[in-house]
């Protein structure tokens, strides 16, 4: 059993000359799609599933954190069960029982979510019942990456945002090295709820689960844990339209050959947002993952 | 006017676990499609402009070496020329012209690479005439990628061939470390003249221009300051038929999120064609480039 920071991949930083030139802007790339798993989310799952005492866990995911969690269960040999939608991909259905990993496929229209986690957890009763944002060891293990961007001499950090799980450990893993980077989310406008909430001072969720490109950013709202250190520790929001997530997809394959997948391009869609605010500044772009379908991918290189 | 190792961005190591499971096999990729302008090339194009006394450069390219060759200049405040035939793809073009080179562009129908490149040189007496892999400047660049595999206890390095130029290279780079890794070649079962070279111990050019899908390797024969280096101090050739190249470059995309271009995915391929043959060893793949069209890219992926 490997501690987190020998489990972990180091981030992958790149700097485009093509890039910089293009936008006029000092841009480093930081890549999570050579992560174990292809994002992220194995920071958080394998903190998590290092130390919960429990041998089993459960989640519900159609994405990277059930794929990371499954992989992180195998590492560390306890028992995983993976709620998804039967209309998710079949290679992401495939890659958790790859793993090893038990797959609970659901008729949302028939069954939420939440309403089946629940059935099982209380079949379960052992299990511990996994969040993919809303947990102190998901947030205490994306702060690696915090820790790696920490001293590097970073004005601004734009982070992808979701459920808040990465922004939230990004802020954590910098602040507690001393480092002043600002921190900026860039989430889908299609799904605004934080930068919604940001301007309001309290948490607002969307109403229903937001249809964006960015499908790892599809969630009702923010966490609880996590609505506070991005409520203090995040300098601003960013909302980014599904057109300049495209573009930005685009242009990381053209100018960069970085396969990143939509939710991973939400940053580099920040700055074509808003492309004078951060100029003459030192900028780290968070990709946090590749995984992408096919057919996805080449719809939008178009 | 910064010196070679400074200008040049260290290869980029990615260790993939989904693709280490998946051959069962010890695999660290070393991938040069984060180099300045997308491929190896640039090590050996700044090194050559960076030397060479003359003030404009002049080579004939459709691929690769003519951006980097032209960014190298831009950079380096020299005049560069570039022949690319008329059919060459749009990006790469604009890409040249990007970098401040001029672009001459034939009509292969009518007049051949050689032939232009030499009524060029004859009305420009003061440019230096550059081959992509045929040059000890472009050797002495691409060594530099040799110098950061050394010591890193790789038992075996694949390289993708072309002219050449990178496995001269390389072997030349391990070889003054004091490396003892073992060096193969990959190259196009479609234009495998360094393979027919290799065993019969002479230079065997191809009939023809190879059509592989292996863009960056459809040359007629290994260059002849490459042969010597190459006959002494690779240890086999690996011919990869176009089917296990596509099949790599889909590799790459759906277990390890990397954007190769086909050239690139040779030395995977080659592990594709011969899965046993280096069971049990720690192997280096090097991945040449990722410039690719998304049009070729995408019927790739299927």
């Amino acid at each position: 059993m490997l501690p987190l920071k020998e489990a972990i991949r180091p981030t992958t930083f790149v700097v485009s000359s093509k890039l910089r030139d293009h936008l006029g802007l000092d841009i480093t790339i930081a890549t999570e799609t050579f992560q174990h798993t292809g994002s992220f989310k194995f920071r958080a799952s394998y903190n998590l599933a290092l130390n919960v005492p429990n041998e089993e866990i459960l989640t519900a995911s159609s994405g990277n954190f059930g794929q990371a969690l499954a992989y992180a269960c195998k590492l560390l040999g306890k028992r995983c069960t993976v709620v998804m939608p039967e209309t998710s991909a079949q290679v992401k259905i495939h890659a958790v029982r790859g793993f090893g990993a038990t797959v609970d496929l659901i008729d949302t229209k028939k069954v939420g979510r939440n309403e089946r986690v629940a059935e099982l957890a209380a079949q379960m009763p052992d299990a511990y019942h996994a969040s993919a944002y809303d947990d102190e060891w998901v947030i205490a293990g994306n702060s690696t990456l915090g820790d790696e961007l920490a001293g590097r001499g970073f004005d601004v950090v734009l982070v992808p945002v979701g459920g808040g799980g990465l922004i939230s450990g990004v802020v954590t893993g910098l602040c507690r090295n001393g480092d002043t980077a600002e921190v900026y989310g860039a989430e889908p406008l299609l799904g605004n709820d934080a930068a919604r909430s940001f301007r309001e001072g309290r948490l607002i969720p969307n109403e229903t689960e937001p249809m964006t490109l960015a499908d790892g950013a599809r969630t009702i709202s923010l966490g609880n844990l996590n609505w506070p250190i991005i409520r203090d520790g995040v300098k601003d929001f960013i909302e980014v339209s599904d057109e300049k997530i495209a573009e930005a997809v685009r242009l990381y394959y053209g100018l960069v050959n970085l396969k990143s997948e939509p939710t991973g391009a939400l940053t580099l869609g920040a700055l074509l947002e808003q492309p004078e605010r951060f100029a003459g500044r030192k900028i780290c772009l968070i990709v946090s993952g590749g995984n992408v379908d096919p057919a996805v991918y080449c719809s939008l290189l178009g």
